[in-house]
């Protein structure tokens, strides 16, 4: 069961504004863990936070928490896989045997808020040769055939979280929704919405191209906030009535007011984004707490019966998630990758990493 | 159907920091009307607003919105019901036909926010004589024999208000809850969280008296927060874990942002105050939103079955509301009453008046 | 506000085996109707068992319960509308303002099982030239511009219905469907499987056509009962799982217990069948009770806010039922229409009847 | 970790008719496991079915799934417990690991029917002196300081199956509920009820003990069946209007159909009993499928996380079941008894039998 002393490469987080690849030992397999090779991986924003110091991690900490690979080890305890299959993970890898576990709460396994967030936070994440994933039984995902690295790597995170804000927002068929924001996330929680059965999607963001990514995806208006109000915008387009479902996808003052704004008494504002800073709720959109209002936080959800079914979804063809993935780096230029990412630059949505 | 000129007592808006009582003509009955004369009544905190200008109204307006009263002349195209008949009706009236209605965002009626109340908001109200119930068929709810019309009373507002904040938190059997803040409502956010099956129920409060009858309503432990930091306080009594369901009943920051940092991850925070100013959400509570939290605000739900459910409940003995009537007045007193209520002054919950 | 003593063309049961388009005055307008004259209607199968006798209405009774009109006079407490808009009502027309209307159990409206149901069942239908909408400002729901008669006519009963059963069916991303009948209801079931995120769609009926039809609505695999056991074809393709969901949209003992029989342990049988004879549970299937099986029915949901959301499905393209409709026949030829559908001859799924 | 060759004693099937205490080895405790000295246990209405062969087991395999016990050792991969802790452990013990578990379908474990069930079903259960706990970790729940043994022997199974049907009947504040049979298990639902917000809870069976227990416990009109038709009693006491939640919980043709009878349309039927033979739908009393009927099975919850909250239940005083416990016995006697408990003899409820 213990791994021989052989390195691997890994990006790992040093200091504020420093992810460096290094090389560090493959890790060794507890009773509950297995280990994969990672075929593929990817940056997410989060990542982008850590980079920056705006979400502190520990010095040392391999980075990344959007896994696919192959198992290459298991351990004693954990059954029903074979070594050699193609799997993904959650980027929440809830234990499902601890109290918030056992009661629905799993994103915040172990009763502490966002602990169920262990790749690439509290342990060793997978922009590495290798990733050893906690609590394998609950979390290894069997990839169907005929799908692809790429086409699964939404999975673990973005489209988990992207629909987990459609889902938590109880949209219904006949609903009107606005998404802000339309970046990886975004993107994701407008195709979230549409397989919900909202009949009226309206996004907004400032980038063209994203706003062309989102009508391709099911955006039925699409809104460039550079170009008009978007609370204007969204308003006359409902003749006033507001939005059934609002959903924040950037975690900003702005787009969280906006929600509220645009949310017909008795709505729902499905909240994704990673606020910082303060938060503030206008009373005035807020009908000083007598409107009716849900506001929700959804974090990603994970574990295996949650990746099994956005597999099923790719697996269907109800959506195709492919043209998120815009570049591709093999891992030795993830730091060339991070800088693209972290600045946006060309276009950039997702980066597909491969070891 | 037309009412003769006759006259009533009815207290009026005038401007703020008067309200006074006045004489004006007795309403006359529209097809989809309900004529009662007010046998009981109460004030309002809302009501409160209202006098200091906080929450504006009309002059010459009728204020109060909490019926109980006998049917003095029915609309022709009112069904069911018999002139003499005891009925309440509900603070928020809303008329079971337009979108928001059959949509069940009944006390949101017509799409705008709090659209639902008209009694002493947006037509006159029933501090008086006589009171014109709008779309009586939705709204009368006959009275159970052998329930007085001080049981009643808390019904229309205080114990549907109250007992909605319990239900929005969807409270199930066995969760640990606080409740900020124990007056009317408050208390009756704590019997409603009792009757859903909270087996702990934390309240907070500054008022001995409250406190106490908190604790004979069914709190299981409460804090004074002139003694002890209410946060700490639930922290520690729960160790550390923190409550599922937190029910705000004031309207202010400081209870709001209390109740997100005694909720654990995955918890709602159940709001009833109506807040003015500025409202905003500690982060590090709030888990830069990625806590799984839900944010819920309720307005008194209204419309006959719900009357019909809350006499129910009183009926039952479930629970017992009487020792809320802490005061009583004719309404040719009621000038003085609000001169109390406002001022809080000699231990008074709720003030039945009397025309 | 008396109608004129005109006269229309109206069908109307006379006994058993009987329905005969006979002469009858038009309707005279209440203070809560709608007169609306009809210009497109259709036939469902419940007139065919009150053709049969199966479901007994009173001789005399002017059938049909699926509208398309124009307002043609409004009584004095409907607000809202205008003559000559183009409206359509459900087939379910509930008040809105008893108990269980506000108590969410609209079609349940009056407490008596079914009491929302009335057009061509307790009071006069809509296969006439003109139909007297009850309750009218609950239930007028205006057709949005650049919808034809014959895209709506689905939604007074067909679409809402059928999409009612997957709705009640709590359908989520990514679960697996099985849709037992691909008639006009149950293919309305598929569609509305797919809108609320279905990834799988297993659709059964006996039809070659209709199966054609159910995979250009939506299914993913079609199974032909007269050639293969459809139980036994969905376990195969389900790898043994069972599904989540089993819509019922018959109502035989056969299909009722094939449901249960490729349900997995916790899903949900939601029917729409209207049964006759003996309805039995197979204890095999049910697991004696003790599998968590939810088995749910569903009565065609109405009101205008319904009728809204279901326009809106159609307006916003993502769903097209126009292909339902296979033939058109005038009213004065509807004894023919009947014969035809009574048969199901020639490919027949729904008839538009123009008055 | 391995066991000595320790024997101990054990309620073991034979053959039906026949359980017998016997010796045998001390179970051997793998890396997932706990090994509990059992130091209370009960007899369930199942194992009268298991005895009678209704119900088939593996003879050889040792009965019983209530456990009260002691920690006496711990797998390796187990953790947060120590030897020596006071714990019980649900009739149902999910893995919390696979997919239906996950998905949150937990005593449907490993997606057979009732395939949580394992304890003296498919493994060695607690009729012993020693018990195996398996996925210890999910399953095994600390009892709080203050509760006796015979308080917390109703949690895994009893209270929480009871307490079930009135959880998935989604009793809300006003409910009117009835509940068919008043054994352990409907007396713990007619509790549940109570603790749900139920204000009027009539209940049936034909023993007087039973009938007045019930009436201590919570119920508001007990009716005996000997007596008179509860149907009839039920739709008298409701004024036709039936109830909102009726309760089965026997397993009977009868008690199923009499549930259907008294609910209201829309209304819905939790079914606790296990049925044998025919179960059918009197299509009358479901309205022919049409009258928005829910009917919902519930398997006993189990997990640690629902033991907590049942013994919470306990340790807050909102309930007391200690009077269910009528009768005492040794394991030594426990032949006797299963014959007084299966004979229903001497006003038997619950027997505590002590190893």
């Amino acid at each position: 069961m213990v791994q021989s002393n052989r390195t691997m490469k890994a990006a790992v987080f040093v200091e504020p504004g420093r992810i460096v690849l290094t090389e560090k030992p493959v890790p060794r397999v507890g009773p509950r863990d297995a280990l994969l090779r990672v075929t593929t991986t990817t940056i997410c924003g989060t990542d982008v936070h850590i980079l920056k110091g705006e979400y502190p991690v520990a010095p040392g900490l391999t980075v990344g928490h959007e896994p696919v690979g192959v198992i290459e080890e298991l351990g004693d305890a954990v059954q029903g896989y074979e070594v050699g299959q193609r799997v993904i993970a959650g980027a929440i890898t809830p234990c499902g045997q601890c109290y918030p576990c056992l009661g629905g709460a799993q994103a915040q396994c172990g009763g502490k808020a966002m602990g169920g967030w262990r790749l690439g936070n509290t342990i060793d994440g997978c922009q590495a040769e290798y990733v050893l994933i906690p609590d394998a039984t609950a979390n290894l995902a069997p990839i169907p055939d005929g799908l692809t690295d790429e086409q699964v790597l939404m999975c673990p995170d973005i489209m988990s979280t992207g629909f987990g804000g459609a889902e938590s927002g109880r949209i219904k068929i006949g609903d009107t929704v606005a998404v802000f924001a339309q970046g990886p996330i975004g993107l994701c929680a407008t195709v979230g919405a549409k397989l919900s059965g909202a009949t009226r999607i309206l996004t907004v963001d400032g980038v063209p191209e994203r706003l062309a990514m989102s009508r391709a995806l099911g955006a039925d208006l699409t809104i460039n906030y550079t170009e008009r109000d978007p609370v204007e915008a969204i308003l006359q387009a409902t003749g006033g009535r507001g939005v059934d479902v609002a959903i924040e996808a950037l975690g900003t003052q702005a787009t969280f007011e906006s929600c509220l704004r645009v949310l017909r008494p008795g709505g729902t504002l499905s909240s994704l984004g990673v606020y910082s800073g303060k938060l503030t709720l206008p009373l005035d959109a807020f009908a000083a707490g007598l409107g009716d209002h849900t506001i929700v936080t959804t974090l990603c959800p994970g574990g295996k019966e949650r990746m099994r079914r956005l597999m099923n979804v790719l697996a269907s063809t109800r959506a195709d998630l492919r043209p998120l993935v815009t570049h591709r780096f093999p891992l030795d230029r993830i730091e060339e990758a991070y800088e693209l990412f972290a600045n946006q630059r060309d276009g950039v949505l997702k980066i597909a990493i491969t070891p």
